[in-house]
């Protein structure tokens, strides 16, 4: 039975759209009101600075004016590669108040991938940070147009400039910022910003986002995260990382406090907690286990609540007790760069208070629903749409169809495309959905390992070293092997107290704990490689898993 | 300056909306994910009733099944009069699911005026409580064309049923509510409701609201009055009022507990707050009034904490305090059906805490700042625009735009024209801004008086004292009343022929002729003052009603 339809009605006429009733949401709009509201709050703290949000902004609106002076207009892209210092943060608001759109770029890449980024997003300024000279000389040296680029110089960070201007003497040379008037765009459709996914092969895809899901991912965290005007956010999370996951915009929105942070490291990250009271945070699960394994000297108690949302790989349930065990709540986020960061979430269950410790951390270890403002996400076959039975064994792919999903790939027709195929974003992921309703990422859809025909998960595999006592890190990627097609090989990295712990004591492990055939047939120890964002870099685990096939090792 | 503008970018190809990126915002959508994710949590409490969430999702969409199959659809007007029962919350799902407009119609109508609205709303269907026969069927009567009329009936009031269809076998009279799947409607800005204003002149108007800003609105309310999972919410507010200004539906967004009441008197509503932990409830100041006056043996002690959000008049610092002793916090709102309710609020600010409660009452009762998200409101002059110095003394007139601000009055161009004027939804209030940025309404630029929460016309009443035959001239203005906030006092000159006309006579009049909340209290006789060019000079009998009400006369 669908919604009876009718062509013309009595409220299709005299009822339309004008200046008054209808304005393009945009996330820039949270900075205008916060400073009007709360105009001597404390927007910003940064080591020994604070700003209000009247100052907060009036260096946004100082910032559009000079970008505007140097010719920046709509549909400019202006790339940005800096820690989270407040002018990575005022980059959120400036560079779309004159309509152009901001590139977060990520600092750990490499000089190659970095002018890759900045021809292809056709750069016209890029604001750095000092920094990080020594990678961006020589990417700027590849490329035929050179942007204007605009140093943050901080005198603590020996540092050469790069560029022709300094970001401070920068947003305060137009003298118009204090009777700027920002607009909102005049479609909320509009781009608002440009990331770069890393992407496992080939070169990385720009996703695009709009102001529309911007705007409606932030309020979402809001909601899904009770943000409110006594949020004092700490920045462990990089801003580069699809915005701060949106959180750039989400703490501005409520008017509470951003703590800015150059470096996520235990000593500063505690110092912050206690000193201004911090009480959320964000983060892949590399930062919890900073903090879990945090030396005695500069873990720092506290007794206040802080939350801690986290995103990426789901973290271990081990880790996620410990975590507790100093005093944080750890919810679990779910999302991609084309999400906005967010598209699902832990959402918290009243019947889950009276459970133990470890059993709440395993359902909490589910990847869970949609956030509030996701629309819908199913579980589903990617071909024919039809979604799995929430039995907590059948796997199909995350869809989603949702306001907070990029625009697309930027000049990237094909994978735009094959991202949305069948009217549905694909995740990538592959699930399952259990009785509860509640999604559990088993793999990425690349990352499930086939095995005498079974699909296996490789993340079920870490998930049980992870409990091995003397295990710090784990990975598990595909062996090619003649008689199985393919076989689980674990990589990993011992704790530093760990004892002498052998490949045999490890595979012992996981036979006296899983099916057999999901055992891991080889374990390689020493470090892991990541990507600059913390993730695990599956594609070289698994070069090399199959080198050591073709040696015959 | 403003902001730069080009033609076309590289952002402008290939990143086409879709049905994965692009979704219509409504907040029936709320409802889907609150079941989905809460289904076992209590979603609605009347009396001995429970419904969880999925049971109150069932019932909306049975509800939204059985209206189909009486041919209810997209653009259709279901109409509703009910008190704040479970059927009046779940119309507000169950109709706009089938595209239709719900009209919430105020309970306290006299019969004329109902079939007015029936008529203009071209209402298709009529779901009415039993307990208003007495006035419904007298204005069915007048209707040429009658609507399908559904009844709620409630075993407990004696009452004979109006119409031909039960409600409670309507909404599962048809077996495939459980499939049914709702879709948001293909454009946000659909029409989802429509309530009639008591305008200053002539008939009622019909405010047509937006699934988007809907939407928005109630986002709104959840930002800035911090509901989440726990709220428990009592309906002291008519939902027949602004959709409860949008609280239907923001309640149900975080999955908190609808707490319905048939009856807002104080024995009911403290035992509510006690029994149930009720955390939030609005209302109009009346509201306040009555816990304030509740006799000892009905006013219960509670030591959680309890919000109450008040708009209309502002309430005098005395009631603000009183309340605030019972154990509430009082938090002022400010808008009108135009603008979906709340458009303006009292933020709190922290430096207020050091004030004594005379002082924070007094900044309280300023109807303050945007609404979270509401888009700009201004105090200017309603011709040249121009904004008043933020003095605390030059008047201008509240203004807005917003996309929580209303599509226009249904089939009445003209005033659609004129309350969008110059581009700003005119709130006909007039208001000082200060210093701090708070916005105070000091009168209303038209005549209307609130009382109870409810706008009462003054020009209505002053019609029909004038089809009195002995009446010379009549003028109606507010004269402050500690119950009601205010009630209508006429100034009355008789004809030099007149009868020996006494005040019960003209309010006797009054009673037989219009709604009895619209009745003058009081009726002064005597010659009316007049500006020069013959018009009534209503500031200076609103003073002589004040005084006089301060004089206890």
């Amino acid at each position: 039975m669908s919604v009876n339809d009718k062509s013309t009605s009595i409220y299709d006429t005299g009822l339309d759209k004008n200046t008054a009733n209808h304005v393009p949401l945009s996330p820039i709009s949270f900075l205008r009101r916060s400073a009007a509201v709360y105009p001597t709050k404390t927007a910003v703290i940064y080591e020994t600075l604070q700003f209000t949000y009247q100052e907060f902004y009036d260096r946004c609106c100082g910032l559009a004016c000079a970008l505007m002076g140097v010719g920046v207009a709509r549909g400019d892209t202006v790339a940005v590669m800096a820690p989270n210092v407040p002018a990575m943060l005022e980059c959120h608001y400036g560079v779309p108040m004159t309509g152009a759109v901001l590139n977060t770029i990520n600092t750990r890449l490499d000089a190659s991938t970095i002018a890759f980024i900045l021809e292809h997003s056709e750069a016209k300024v890029f604001i750095v940070d000092s920094e990080y000279a020594s990678i961006v000389v020589p990417a700027l040296e590849c490329l035929k147009h050179k942007p204007i680029v605009v140093d943050i110089i901080q005198s603590k960070i020996s540092a050469s400039s790069i560029g022709e201007r300094n970001y401070e003497t920068f947003i305060t040379e137009f003298g118009e910022s204090k009777s700027f008037s920002f607009k909102t765009p005049d479609d909320e459709w509009e781009a608002i910003s440009l990331c770069y996914t890393s992407g496992t092969t080939g070169n990385p895809k720009g996703v695009v986002g709009h102001h529309r899901g911007a705007f409606l991912n932030s309020v979402s965290a809001v909601l899904g995260t009770a943000l409110s005007s006594k949020t004092i956010y700490l920045w462990t999370l990089p801003m580069f990382h699809c915005n701060g996951w949106c959180f750039t915009w989400a703490v501005t929105a409520v008017a509470g406090t951003h703590v800015c942070l150059r470096r996520v490291e235990p000593a500063p990250v505690f110092d912050a907690i206690v000193e201004h009271k911090v009480n959320v945070l964000c983060g892949a699960p590399v930062v919890l286990a900073t903090l879990l394994n945090a030396v005695d000297e500069v873990r720092k108690k506290f007794d206040h609540k802080c939350q801690i949302f986290t995103g990426g790989a789901a973290p271990p349930s081990s880790v996620i007790s410990g975590v507790e065990q100093l005093g944080f709540t750890v919810t679990q986020l779910y999302g991609l760069t084309e999400t906005y960061g967010p598209a699902l979430m832990t959402a918290w269950q009243d019947d889950w208070e009276e459970l133990s410790l470890d059993d709440r951390a395993q359902f909490m270890a589910r990847q869970g629903v949609i956030y509030p403002l996701t629309d819908q996400a199913i579980v589903a076959d990617p071909e024919t749409l039809i979604e799995v039975p929430s039995n907590g064994e059948m796997m199909g792919e995350i869809m989603v169809r949702s306001n907070t999903v990029m625009k697309g790939y930027l000049k990237n027709r094909q994978a735009t495309l094959d991202a949305f195929h069948g009217g549905w974003f694909h995740t990538g992921d592959l699930a399952v959905r259990h009785s509860n309703g509640y999604i559990e990422v088993k793999d990425r859809a690349k990352d499930v390992i086939i095995s005498g025909g079974e699909n296996i998960s490789s993340l079920e595999i870490e998930e049980l070293l992870y409990r091995h006592s003397s295990v710090m890190e784990a990975a598990v990627v595909a062996r090619p092997d003649k008689k199985w097609g393919e076989t689980p090989c674990a990589f990993v990295s011992l704790k530093s107290n760990a004892k002498n712990v052998t490949e045999s004591d490890l595979i012992d492990f996981c036979r006296e704990n899983m099916a057999h055939f999901k055992v891991p047939k080889y374990v390689i120890f020493g470090e892991i490689p990541k990507t600059g964002t913390g993730k695990i870099q599956k594609f070289l685990l698994r070069e090399l898993a199959r080198s050591l096939s073709e040696t015959g090792k």
